[in-house]
């Protein structure tokens, strides 16, 4: 981008346009905005734009710096180019015989619809209105202009209430018995003048300005002012819109397009934003203003009826929508008006557009040849494929309807269900063909059941990766996670939200796509994938250079998730699996007994003399046996569960993690829970109390967890490497060579990993043996996952002897920037406001921090072991801004929840076409 | 250290001592161990040593290695060795005419009394007794030999009982009517002999060995095997000897003590090893063996009496003390025989002392001029300052004594009392003149008051860093924290421990250096600080580079540590303030108000139209007036804290973190606590259950704390900052100029710092202000605690605005290796074991992990800021092997608790001694 310079050696501050000829085009959106950088740029493509100038960006942050000040040199500037315009036009601002009208617009570099100001018929005063009445022999005409320029002017300017406004004008009407505008007459629009002009001055305590160049000052003014008004600053912080100078102005001609029936107004897309289809698309007005069409007074006909109005200003603007397109290689949403049958463009910019649309106008186009594969790619948003993957509430249904409470967006999809409030009810309900939401405080694994029989989850506690957004996103159900205005009373079965009392079995309807709750039974959309949705995803895999594989922890999951194009598994969690059926049983036996073993093993150690040894052996003895008997039981399950992933990945890699959560979250931690399973083990109810008594923690995350779990109790390792080994031996008997990836978790010592691959292998060695193999039929890779900051930066050291590395960047999120996951919500909304984040961090992956730990260990893993294996399975996989930073320090691959395994795809194409992009800018 | 090569170019597996010569030195203790390198340096230095040789440590390893199998050539090369010892001696093992005896000896790097093997009289048989006894002229000599060479060979190296050994002699005493050994007579003892060898064979199936080499060759066997005995393994084990191959196998001339009354033995320290008084010191027996000294059978004489029995031994006793000193430059312990009036040496080896002999020596010997002042600070080992510090056990008392308990050593010293179970009771029976030992689960800030009146505090849970331990600690009070084994009772008024119950009132004691707990009361010994104890200190001084402060939050422990020689505080924790009298009711006040306050002003920002704010800021009102009130409230109060702090350091800088601990830490979390604080604050008492459960925390340690308050709630931070600058304005007023650093704590990011700071200087701009002040009359640093991993990764973000770091260890261990403090202890210990980790991270700084991510941090943060001033704030400041860490990577200073600041002020001139021979020694 190159920028001007004025004579003087200082920056331009006014860029004009028209006649042919701008000083500015469409790459400069930053310094004109988008409004002033595509008026130059169409004005420079030959099209007929009404001439102005713009002022720039930078002089809106000079003005907004110096306390509301016009930067030396801008009022000469401004002078300039108006008398240019004046020249071009051969009109005069104010002028008493031709005279010239201007619009004063606000214009950034990303669009804020609505929310900044505009001012139109700038210009007008006593002479000129006379002037106007006078060329256009329409007296109605020129006062409804001078009203509207007046109101626009005192409100948006000098702020006198609107509402103010209205009031007079009703008050004509009432008084000449008129229902709408457009019956009042030119007197009786003068009387309205009248009347605007005195509350004006009652409220400035100054005469409405006559002098052109005074009210040209001040809408300047008011355009630079209206950037910081708080509903501006709202829309930017809602709309994570960050780094901007300011809005540009725009001075611009005005035309009219209320100048009888020759003339018309309207807006369109030059291809269909809600299909993608290849065809014309708006709405248009005869005889109306830009205002008119919004305003819905009139209905708007579709933009083929032009054709008959006027049908040279329809073929017109069929070759300006063919010009615009090869102009700018994509879809346009642009606004002209037709004033006394000459077509004017007052506006193109690159249109929005459904997520579907997107993809079928970037396959469209290649084919059109009218961009680059790669291009096609760069138009699909990764996050907006979620729309195409699961079901959305019908848009007419959610237009009316008001949430009653919110939350975080935590699975997205649209779901309505009888609600309810425990997962049992949830099974039990479904089981009978209902339609059921389940509403939980939190849930913990307990829950899976009940969260699978039900079409979307509620909680009101927990973040983004709390256990139900995780298992949630896993079984691509929606899922609105930590709705802290959602009180769940479980006694009574109901929850109160937004003043609202909801009962068990009332309906229910949850976004989350958008975190919000709905009372009643809302209409959904189902998703369909289009063949041009394949033929993205194929260029996509064409373009990367990262693996994509999935976290799943079922065959049925890991199905989905092949579907959806997964290279493999990058992280199945063991733990879940213990939750089904009757296992839950055997491992709390387990959990009974394994304290005391520890206890007594260690007591063993330390003991002195021979009579103590054979006492603690003795002791030892029943316990133990009931830990082997429990281990036993588990083994063949767990191989089971093995087998049916490994068919499922047909010989795609899969990585295992070994037992990760503390064991406390496999006991029932209410009253209740504990008594029924003490009635159902058979076991004193004290006996489990005080287990979960001696296993609580004061902060669990930090806990006797992971591979810490493997190191005290090795047997429970052991066990579950034979169940993955026996599992691969009998599936590769099948014909499929699994490829296996034990990962050890939460290792933050080279030692400790070290233990912990000694176990895998000498049970792996045990294997070989009792089934007189010399070697496996598949290859076994052990691996650990970095999640902890001390692993991150001795990660030179755990590199020696591990093959793998995946990133859990949800703990190292948590130890890195020390947030509980499950805690931080109380502040971080705040953080992100105040940018001390600039997302939150368990969204979208703190790159210059935790980041930074990941890089750090990439680079000394990868210094030990060259040919290290580098990956990431939390949930920041799957986040298309964190894909990239995976990209560029140089993963092997990402892994992410079956659902997002296509977002991951187009993401992994996107960041290597930046890479390649970035590169071939620096060449040049 | 140069290691002599065989001709083969092997390396050399025996070394030879022996008339005047040695092949060893002291240097070579790795080698020869301790006792085989002093044998060879007193040799070389002229001293009567028997002569004999040392097998390697190297060969030990090897034999270990192989399976117990002898290296190739060591056979040949002890053979060699002998036969020149047989030349030197003019004896031959086994011989028929001059037989040769030899003793056979373990000795490792490292001293380990009594836990490995030793064989005396070995080349006894047949024949030699006959020629021993033809020599001697004395049957009953060589019968007694004999017999103990069967018993300890059969015993140590054959594994036949000892107590069968014991059953036999009794017998033959028994039958004599004997009633102590040396009654027995030659006669009696060879029928001993003779049930000797029939035990003996009846156990190893084979006769005692007649063969001298077989004899030596198995003891050798046995010593090198001693090396892995279950005891050798522990002792390791308890006394952290790491890292050694094997022991040495010293084989060496016997000479006898038991040859009459011209013979004797003895053993002795140059100086008196408990209180460093330069007199000789030690006790001996005549006609006697080594172990017939220890046995305890006869009383020794002390040594000055041998002047009597034997003036020209004792002369030449006192002469080789001399030379031993002079060579050794430090107090040695050595043993001693006479054989028939010559005196030979079979031992020295520099004593072991209490710490107040290792002053006084240290002191003495650089005033002898046999050491200088960094020699002699380098024999004073920093922890043992601890002894001289704190009152300790009466060492008589403890002998006898059997724990009922065992916890964490968590702050040292010996304490006495009767045991109470609430802080309030501890107050109120201290006041009655009660001895106290507080007994809670664990300690929180409300306990604070009846810690102070306690003697001694003991927790069940907690480690080395919990509330008690580190509150303990600044008090200079002993406490035993977490220990597990002692279940508390409160309702009952009970503990339970090692089997024994233990009611309130009555008296335990505790030992705190120890972590050992003890039913009844045991008498103590208070310290006393000697000038020796200045001098060494005032050295220490001289020497160290680092600076040395303390943490303390009370005026109190400010005034003991710069008594101690604190040069500072680097840690006020401004949060126990909040505890004392009535000020806690104004904190809880504000805390209840704190939340609504917070979700008011969000809702106002949030808020749409003019009408619902002005209803939001009606509802703020109330909440926001009792905030602010009791912000009110407490400002005068902190700042009468702060005034007493800076008077008590006298100008020394004084660093100040604002409020860090989470707000549900100020609330009582028991229905009686919580039901008290709504009686006492009148309010209902669901409000206060509320609040606490709206602050509740799954992972507290990662939740709403330290600056993240100071986000919420910036009025908390400024009322903090306002007190502190005020203070200082007063008290500089009084003629001292406070050097204030105000910290930040917890800051993860530069923006969250940066937000913090702005909040303390717009205070300090107000202050001004306000009391028309252009500038300061003192200097005020704003810094903040580097605590969180992303910290470290980020600092040279956050050095562009802070001007210190101070190292927060505690939370940088355990988020840097994800171990919660509170909860770790359940499997520490045995990572510990298991060489996972070298010693517990919270203990001694974990620097190869948690160091890593420190020494980044400084120099990341001196990239940005050159002069920012580093230091250490964590409980490692005060530990010594952390602190020669702190002075590696630069660190400014290192602060620790009061009664640690003179450990740490000498551990910093070990550390700079330390560096600068490691920088000669790299030079040369």
């Amino acid at each position: 981008m190159s920028k001007k310079g004025s004579k003087s050696g200082k920056k331009q501050m006014v860029y004009f346009f028209g006649g042919g000829k701008a000083e500015g085009q469409s790459t400069m959106k930053g310094l004109l905005g988008g409004k002033g950088a595509n008026l130059a740029e169409m004005t420079n493509a030959g099209l007929p734009v009404p001439p102005g100038f713009t002022i720039t960006t930078e002089v809106c942050d000079a003005y907004n710096r110096a306390g509301k000040k016009w930067p030396a040199g801008l009022e000469e500037e401004v002078k300039k180019n108006l008398a240019r315009l004046e020249k071009l036009t051969g009109k005069k601002l104010g002028g008493s015989s031709n005279p010239l009208l201007v619009s004063v617009r606000s214009g950034a570099a990303i669009s804020m619809p609505g929310m900044m100001d505009t001012v139109l018929n700038l210009g007008l005063n006593g002479s000129s209105l006379k002037a106007l009445i006078d060329l256009t022999g329409n007296p109605r005409f020129g006062w409804d202009a001078y009203r509207r320029f007046i109101q626009m002017f005192g409100d948006v300017v000098m702020g006198v209430p609107h509402h103010d406004f209205e009031h007079i004008l009703d008050g004509v009407k009432k008084k000449y018995r008129r229902k709408s505008d457009p019956e009042l007459t030119a007197e009786e629009l003068q009387e309205v003048v009248a009347g605007y002009k005195k509350l004006y001055k009652g409220h400035t305590r100054e005469e409405f300005p006559e002098d052109p160049i005074e009210q040209l000052r001040k809408a300047i003014d008011a355009v630079f002012g209206s950037w910081n008004n708080p509903r501006a600053i709202k829309y930017r912080e809602i709309n994570d819109i960050k780094g901007l100078l300011g809005t540009a102005v725009n001075v611009q001609t005005m035309v009219f397009g209320n100048m009888g029936n020759d003339s018309g107004t309207g807006v369109a897309f030059t291809r269909n934003p809600a299909t993608g289809e290849d065809r014309f698309y708006g709405e248009f007005l005869m005889n109306a203003q830009g205002e008119d069409v919004v305003a819905g007074i009139r209905t708007p006909e579709p933009i083929s009826e032009l054709k008959r109005h006027d049908p040279k200003a329809y073929k017109q603007l069929m070759a300006i929508r063919k010009k615009l397109e090869t102009h700018y290689r994509d879809m346009q949403d642009i606004e002209f008006t037709i004033e006394k049958g000459s077509l004017y463009m007052l506006q193109t910019r690159t249109g929005k557009r459904t997520a579907a649309a997107a993809v079928k106008m970037a396959v469209d186009m290649v084919q059109e040849k009218l961009i680059t594969k790669q291009e096609a790619l760069l138009r699909v948003d990764p996050n907006s494929l979620d729309q195409l993957l699961h079901p959305v509430f019908d848009p007419k249904a959610v237009s009316g309807a008001k949430p009653i409470g919110n939350g975080l967006p935590a699975s997205p999809g649209a779901a309505s269900g009888k609600v309810v409030f425990s997962a049992d009810e949830a099974e039990a309900w479904a089981a009978k063909g209902e339609e059921v939401i389940l509403a939980r405080v939190e849930t913990s694994p307990e829950d899976v059941g009940g969260m699978h029989a039900a079409n979307g989850i509620l909680t009101a506690r927990g973040g983004m990766t709390s256990h139900a957004a995780v298992v949630a996103r896993g079984m691509g159900k929606c899922c609105v996670a930590g709705a802290g205005d959602v009180v769940i009373d479980y006694k009574a079965k109901t929850f109160k939200a937004g003043g609202a009392t909801v009962k068990q079995g009332d309906w229910v309807s949850l976004d989350g796509s958008t975190g919000k709750v709905y009372k009643g039974q809302m209409p959904t959309i189902e998703p369909k994938l289009s063949g041009n949705f394949g033929t993205i995803m194929s260029w996509a895999d064409e373009a990367k250079r990262l693996g994509v594989r999935t976290n799943s922890d079922t065959p049925h999951d890991t199905a989905v998730a092949v579907n959806f194009g997964a290279e493999g598994i990058g992280l199945t969690r063991t733990e879940h699996m213990f939750f089904e059926g009757d296992r839950i049983i055997s491992f709390r036996r387990l959990i009974l007994v394994a304290e005391e073993v520890k206890d007594l093993r260690r007591a063993l150690e330390a003991a002195t003399g021979a009579g103590e040894a054979k006492k603690i052996e003795k002791n030892l003895k029943a316990p133990l046996a009931q830990y082997n008997k429990a281990l036993a039981e588990l083994l063949p399950l767990q191989r089971k569960d093995f087998e049916g992933i490994f068919l499922a990945l047909k010989g795609r890699p899969c990585t295992i993690r070994l037992l990760d959560p503390p064991l406390h979250e496999f006991l029932p931690h209410d009253d209740a829970g504990q008594k029924e399973m003490a009635r159902s083990m058979k076991v004193d109810v004290r006996k489990i109390k005080a287990t979960v008594e001696a296993l609580h923690e004061f902060n669990p995350m930090l806990g006797h967890r992971g591979c810490r779990l493997g190191i005290t109790y090795p047997e429970v390792s052991a066990m579950q490497v034979r169940a993955i080994i026996e599992a691969a031996i009998n599936v590769a008997k099948k014909g499929t060579k699994p490829g296996v990836e034990i990962m050890i978790p939460l290792a933050g010592n080279a030692k400790e990993f070290e233990l912990q691959r000694d176990v895998a292998e000498a049970t792996i060695a045990e294997i070989k043996k009792e089934k007189k193999l010399k070697k496996l039929p598949f290859e076994v890779k052990i691996g650990t996952m970095i999640e902890i900051p001390r692993a991150a930066v001795t990660a030179d050291e755990i590199a020696k002897k591990a093959e793998f590395f995946s990133f859990g960047t949800n703990d190292l999120t948590q130890m890195g920037c020390g947030f509980s996951r499950d805690d931080a919500g109380k502040f971080l909304g705040e953080y992100v406001k105040l940018g001390i984040y600039e997302y939150d961090p368990f969204q979208v992956l703190d790159q210059s921090g935790v980041g930074k730990l990941v890089d750090m260990a990439c680079k000394l893993g990868r210094r030990t072991r060259k040919n290290l294996k580098l990956g990431i399975c939390g949930e920041h996989g799957g986040e298309p801004m964190s894909v990239e930073f995976c990209h560029r320090v140089g993963l092997d691959y990402v892994s992410c929840s079956p659902y997002r395994v296509p977002i991951a795809r187009l993401a992994a194409a996107h960041a290597a076409l930046k890479e390649k992009a970035a590169g071939n800018s620096r060449k040049k």
